[in-house]
């Protein structure tokens, strides 16, 4: 599926100077924001994340002009806004940044079928990603560009069935899916991974928190082990685009979708139908 | 310094489309390869290096064809061109690769200054990066597009004095530097890091392995520590472009250039001038 709109730093182009460090060395980040009745659901959220990604990586730019270039390009039924930032054209050969580079902005609109309300409803289908992700303090957390260990763990199955794949560390520890987030629910505690070594700190994931506390809910994020993930009486996955996808069965064995997964979809869908789903406050 | 020449698909454009995977996901390969009087060095193992880096990343590509793409971009000068292959333009949103996309060729030649011979004359001075890298078998040894721990580890610092940092792992062994391999002296042994959890296996690497094995020199790639690096009787670094330099000061401290990093550095200029250097063996 082709996007249905491509703008290169607000010009309408589909094309990118082949300078591009973003290309060169995945120097960027990038965000995938769900837009429904022309409206990027979850904005702040997405940008404040950006911006500390920007921070992180030293690449500068103005994350409030990219909030409107979103808001422009929401359209005016469901549609998924990528937007990617890079550092900009290298000014000079090799990994050195200069930090005087004029950061590329991209962003892309494709058109978002209403998804089948029988995931959410009925639950998916997990496997374990046979491929473990690396651990970089410096990099995890930010949702930065280079993915290659997403494109490798995803194309471990082709079962249009199976909806995602866990991903462990290299340590042993669980991260994510994917494309998504983990949560456990065990002897009412809900339970979500540490992403201080790897993995990406979702939007959706923080709006889950967020709600979970709100809601009483005793909530940690911990090193989670396998031994946690088979102790699990709940176990959900969490995406900016698909919110809450309770896990039905999960390498093969069947998981009971549960009753805290089923209240926490309730509120998010009360959630995000109010007025003010900016979500900003999960990064600082 | 920008390129002279910027060819993507082989045609003289400096363009290349915002859908592109290398660009999203950093989805793809590259090699530096240093061009002398018309002739890119090494170049038979740079083109195995790169075939076998598309063939762990199920990316179809023509070699043989790049092959002549660089010969014919080589120029009559010194030049250096860099090759990148990436997936190609995404056919759906997402990880996943539909492993139908046509896959993209970017060439760039940028002109090639003398370097100073000092540097392999007098060593190099060398740091201790603070970044380790995350432990990947899946992606270690190939050169793919996913950089930027090692675009990170070029920012902490900026003494023009200071050629390289070294990098350890997560789990702690040494590993490479941010765009060289490392060797080690130790007893009249030449020990260079296992490259299966991380690294790039150079072509350099590869060219003096060969080298040392050829004359008689004890060889092997083992799991080094900080130890064994602060126990070294000499240490050098290897590179595509600028083929073994001496580490004369690590972390401050002061390094002899030793007698088997003089002899290797011999064989390997009398290596490089020889009338077949394509080095294509270390990668099958």
């Amino acid at each position: 599926m082709k996007p249905e709109l491509v703008q290169v730093n607000g010009q309408a182009v589909d094309a990118l100077s082949a300078l591009d460090r973003g290309l060169h060395y995945g120097d960027g980040l990038f965000e995938t924001i769900a837009c429904i009745d022309g409206r990027p659901r979850l904005l702040a959220a997405h940008l404040a994340r950006l911006a500390h990604g920007c921070e992180r990586l030293r690449i500068a730019t103005d994350v409030a002009a990219i909030g409107r270039e979103v808001r422009a390009l929401a359209g005016w039924a469901r549609a998924i806004v990528k937007v990617i930032v890079t550092r900009g054209d290298a000014l000079a050969r090799g990994y050195a940044p200069s930090l005087h580079e004029k950061a590329t902005r991209i962003t892309l609109r494709y058109a978002w079928a209403a998804e089948d309300p029988g995931m959410a409803l009925e639950g998916i289908r997990v496997r374990i990603a046979n491929l473990r992700l690396g651990e970089n303090p410096a990099l995890a957390g930010i949702k930065h560009l280079n993915r290659l260990e997403q494109v490798q763990a995803r194309a471990e199955w082709n079962d249009a069935g199976i909806r995602e794949a866990l991903m462990f560390s290299s340590s042993g520890t669980l991260i994510s899916g994917t494309s998504s987030n983990v949560f456990l629910v065990r002897g009412g505690r809900l339970l979500t991974p540490r992403l201080d070594r790897a993995g990406v700190r979702g939007v959706m994931r923080g709006c889950v928190l967020e709600l979970a506390q709100a809601a009483g809910l005793a909530v940690a994020e911990e090193l989670l082990s396998d031994a946690d993930l088979a102790g699990a009486e709940e176990i959900f996955l969490t995406n900016a685009l698909s919110g809450i996808l309770p896990v039905r069965e999960l390498a093969g064995a069947a998981c009971p979708v549960g009753p805290v997964t089923r209240r926490l979809q309730a509120q998010l869908t009360a959630r995000l139908h109010a007025p003010d789903t900016s979500g900003a406050s999960a990064y600082g």
